[in-house]
């Protein structure tokens, strides 16, 4: 159980959050979060034009004060004194800045079934700032890039010198893991273990830089996504070591973690305390578990989202451990975000078992009795499992392909499928190329998959190059694109530093995905499959412009295929163009290999 | 494809169906199909007070006329003459008559959770009447207790010869398969090639001994559900062999045969043809597909099941091949039933992949976007399923207990999964004892669940002496209950008939089945599961008047649990009665033999 008090001296007025905001928000209300050696002790004094202090709440902690504001649209833009005073003492001042929002175009617009996502571990993918490698004032020292939970110094500066790689390889959205600050003393590389809500690491950069990245990736036609973690705070940020109240976080006796089962949010016939376990028990020991439902930390956690989408002009959130957070909050935070930013895309993270259980959490689903989670995506792991399923397993009703065409079908759950996050692996999972035991065939053909099914396909970085490993049993899934640190004996990110069948991987999957960005028909195109025939499995996206066919062969020995059954969406075709080697295929005669998946581009048929 | 006009001669007025017909129906309209040579040449007269011919339907084949009724509330009960008259030809009369409904209490009371179904094949149960087992009118001639295809004899007198058994077992409906006639030349025994509506098999017995079978089970406390197949008639049934019009049935260019996908009717992406040959295709050679949105056909098949309801009083519909059939009259069909006899009770079998496929085809569920089935129940196989893998599986997350716990978490799909069917096999499947390898305890554990489950429990015949086998390869599971034949070597039907083994077997069933017969916490008490932890399960069910605790230690060694962790609902009891051995049990030390299910009623603690 965590103490209240128990934090070393603080300075009389440590910090406010949010420490700026802006004018003409849809919201008018505004909840700062004063710390200061006990500040409560103090009175406030605020005078501005269009700003009210409504009230001014005092919490169990004294070193901790909550301003309600209201800022009316008639507000300026400009900059205002705060003042904390006490009778006998000088008043502490915190000068407090609302700014013009910025409304330029391509800001907050959303990731989309017409995009791709490449997600990346900022630690280790590029270190292009090794100044900001490790800080004195910091509790994990050094970068230790033979240690896997070290760290390796990769930064957002490193990010940024390799977008052209990005762009050239097709991707047109960028996912980094959380970026702002993990000042933990172990093991917080990853960035799910947040510090500061408000900073962004300083051994990935500066707030101003991670401004600056979204910028140039906005610059050269690549959104971001940014990563948030409403569940859980790292145990060494200021709310957390100095909380404002018992109730800041889930207390118990003693430690207790999650029982991690999403299906006790779900079950009808669920044991109160198994439900309160999995919402309310801790990650990890240095994860302490938010209490969501304290509506001090409602506003803290949505304010600072909708801060770092006005302030960097980020287009997409991406929720860490989503069925661990409290559902009516999530359900008001998701509501709250949109009403400012309409266009905003979010998906949460949904490792569970089914897509019945996906869907549950999804927006506008009709199986979480009544209750609207207004999540619009998911990450899709059903899906993923299906696409593996498909490609290592043995044909059957429901296995092999059969799974792939179940699963599809079970669409009928969500409101709409398109907007799930569809992927191959990523931090928390074994690399695709090990999970297809690096049969380069097989990791062709899961590629075609991803890169032409329905929904927002994401990438892990460096798949692209075949980068490999289980997560089970060393768990090496999270190492270093070569070439991303100075003196690195190759560089993935030339075709001159990639081995002939990297350059293989890297020309097949950029050749999908650059032609994915101007195929209208795999964005947003209506899909059609089919019931799979000796192990035979194909599917169509088309819309008015093109149809493309995909179709993959599970079996191990080659077959003929003929294009025939497929007439309601092969019409008078009988030629189409194989969209990898640009070649042209007879429809009545398709040569498949095993374990292969062909993309096919269907070329008008002659109107007789 | 069927042709038309391909039958032998016929009779000048071969048949009218329904052959009689009831005043005070819930809805006045009927619609009679005449057969007979040349029927349609000949004009329709008819009076009588009450009733109004409101219109003649000629169709393609002149051998059939559909006749249009109101029966107004005002009509007495009596008989009247039908006159098919001809210019200068003897005019052919049929005695229609309207009978006085039959408001008995206990006809059609439905069956609910609070039952426990017993399945019999009427063939293979028992021949209590050796003067029907052939006709010489008929084409399967004989019978072969030899062949697993051939006919065995057993009957409709068979089953009600032993209704002290069952009353004894503690079963309290039965559910026979089909019993009305299949008069085809191979392997209709199973009863899913109906020839004749409206009469039940000669070689099961007649339409007045079932209506007193079923007056004999409601004068025990018995109830009876009738299997309905809506989907397929036999080919040599009159219907089918002289077809009303060339779309009664579904046809085809050639044979075709369905593609067995429950998936093509929910999945949004489906190829039209993929659904096409779901719901149209046929599902043997034998079996001709009905046309079931044929207002023609949809009157014949709605009045003959109301009319066996409201002929023999029974109690429940099972629907046969339900994803098979059209969903829209499907759900016309289930609403004109209820209309008559709200509490019948109606469940369609649903062989499919996971709960979401099962709860799409359910009344009330949220994810057919938008289209209500009203079909209340359907059989759940993946209920089965998951609890074979809870005994024969290895524990995981979502393996072993962790399956069953999961797939009960997915009661959300539902709108109420009590009215689920449970079961551990049919006629269809292998027996629950061989899937179970034989294994006795395991056999006990599933048992256990079985009867302590929410749903309604089905038992398939001979479960409980322990008849075995498996589906593949040999699909002997519809083998005779021994004792049901004069001569029969071993009568199982008695406690002398049964080894040791089985004696033991039946008495646990019985001893079950009876407790749950006397408790309403297992019949209709709410459930509540606990999340596995080192493989056991545990789940309650409760009401005001008990708690009864169900546990399983799924591993392969002996474990002790202690009841604290379930404080929700063992409050503070200190100790349980076994329900099988009547021996108390100490709460705080549970001694959980390996594979072992306990059923525990919780003792009332002590206040203090």
């Amino acid at each position: 159980m965590l103490a209240l008090g128990a934090s070393a001296q603080i300075p009389a007025l440590e910090r406010v959050e949010p420490m700026f905001w802006w004018v003409g928000m849809s919201n008018p209300n505004l909840q700062l979060i004063v710390h200061g050696n006990n500040i409560a002790a103090r009175n406030v004094v605020l005078n501005y034009p269009g700003v009210k202090l409504k009230a001014v709440h005092k919490v169990e902690n004294s070193n901790y004060l909550f301003l309600d504001l209201e800022v009316f649209s008639s507000a300026s833009p400009g900059t205002f004194p705060i003042k904390f005073t006490k009778a006998g003492e000088k008043a502490l001042v915190y000068n407090y800045s609302l700014k013009k929002r910025d409304k330029s175009a391509g800001r907050a617009q959303g990731v989309t079934s017409k995009d791709l996502i490449y997600l990346i571990m900022p630690d280790r993918f590029s270190n292009g700032d090794e100044s900001n490698d490790s800080f004195d004032n910091m509790r994990e020292k050094g970068i230790n890039r033979d240690s896997m939970y070290s760290r390796h110094g990769g930064d957002i500066q490193g990010v940024m010198n390799h977008l052209d790689y990005l762009k050239n390889l097709g991707v047109t959205a960028i996912w980094l893991t959380p970026e702002i600050e993990n000042d933990e003393p172990h093991a917080s590389y990853h960035g799910y273990a947040v510090t500061d809500y408000y900073k962004i690491d300083p051994r990935y950069g500066t707030n101003e830089l991670y401004k600056q990245f979204v910028e140039k990736c906005h610059s050269m036609g690549l959104k971001v996504i940014k990563d948030l973690v409403h569940n859980h705070a790292g145990t060494e940020g200021y709310t957390i070591s100095d909380m404002p109240m018992k109730s800041w976080v889930h207390q118990w006796p003693t430690y207790t973690k999650s029982n991690f089962r999403d299906a006790a949010v779900m079950d009808p016939h669920v044991s109160p305390m198994d439900r309160k376990l999995m919402q309310d028990g801790w990650f990890d020991h240095r994860m302490a578990d938010m209490n969501e439902s304290n509506p001090y930390v409602q506003n803290f956690l949505t304010q600072n989202h909708i801060w770092w989408v006005e302030y960097a002009g980020i287009d997409g959130f991406r929720l860490d451990t989503y069925p661990y957070n409290d559902p009516a909050y999530m359900a008001k935070w998701a509501q709250d975000v949109k009403a400012e930013f309409p266009k905003l895309s979010i998906f949460g993270e949904t490792l569970v078992w089914s897509a019945a259980n996906q869907a549950f959490f999804t927006q506008g689903n009709t199986v979480n009795r009544g209750f609207d989670t207004h999540l619009p995506g998911i990450t899709d792991g059903v899906l993923k499992d299906a696409i593996f399923e498909a490609i290592n397993g043995n044909d059957g009703w429901t296995d092999g392909v059969g799974r792939l065409y179940s699963v599809l079908a079970q669409d009928f759950l969500y409101q709409d499928a398109t907007r799930n996050t569809i992927f191959l692996d990523n931090h928390d999972m074994s690399r695709m190329l090990s999970v297809l035991k690096e049969d380069f065939t097989k990791y062709k053909s899961a590629m075609a998959m991803l890169l032409t099914m329905r929904g927002v396909p994401q990438l892990y970085y460096g798949d692209e190059i075949l980068m490999k490993n289980l997560s089970d049993p060393d768990g090496l899934v999270r190492e270093d694109f070569a070439g991303g640190w100075k003196g690195d004996k190759d560089n993935k990110f030339t075709a001159d530093g990639r081995t002939k069948r990297e350059n293989e991987a890297f020309n097949y999957v950029s050749k999908l995905a650059n032609y994915r960005k101007v195929t209208t028909a795999l964005q947003t195109g209506k899909l059609m499959q089919y019931v799979p025939e000796k192990g035979i499995y194909v599917y169509f996206r088309y819309d008015a412009a093109k149809t493309v066919m995909v179709i993959f062969n599970s079996s191990e020995k080659e077959q003929t295929a003929s294009a025939e059954r497929y007439f309601e969406r092969i019409g008078d075709a009988k030629k189409a163009r194989n969209v990898i080697t640009d070649e042209d295929v007879d429809l009545k005669q398709i040569a498949l290999p095993a374990k292969t998946a062909l993309v096919l581009e269907l070329l008008p048929g002659i109107t007789h």
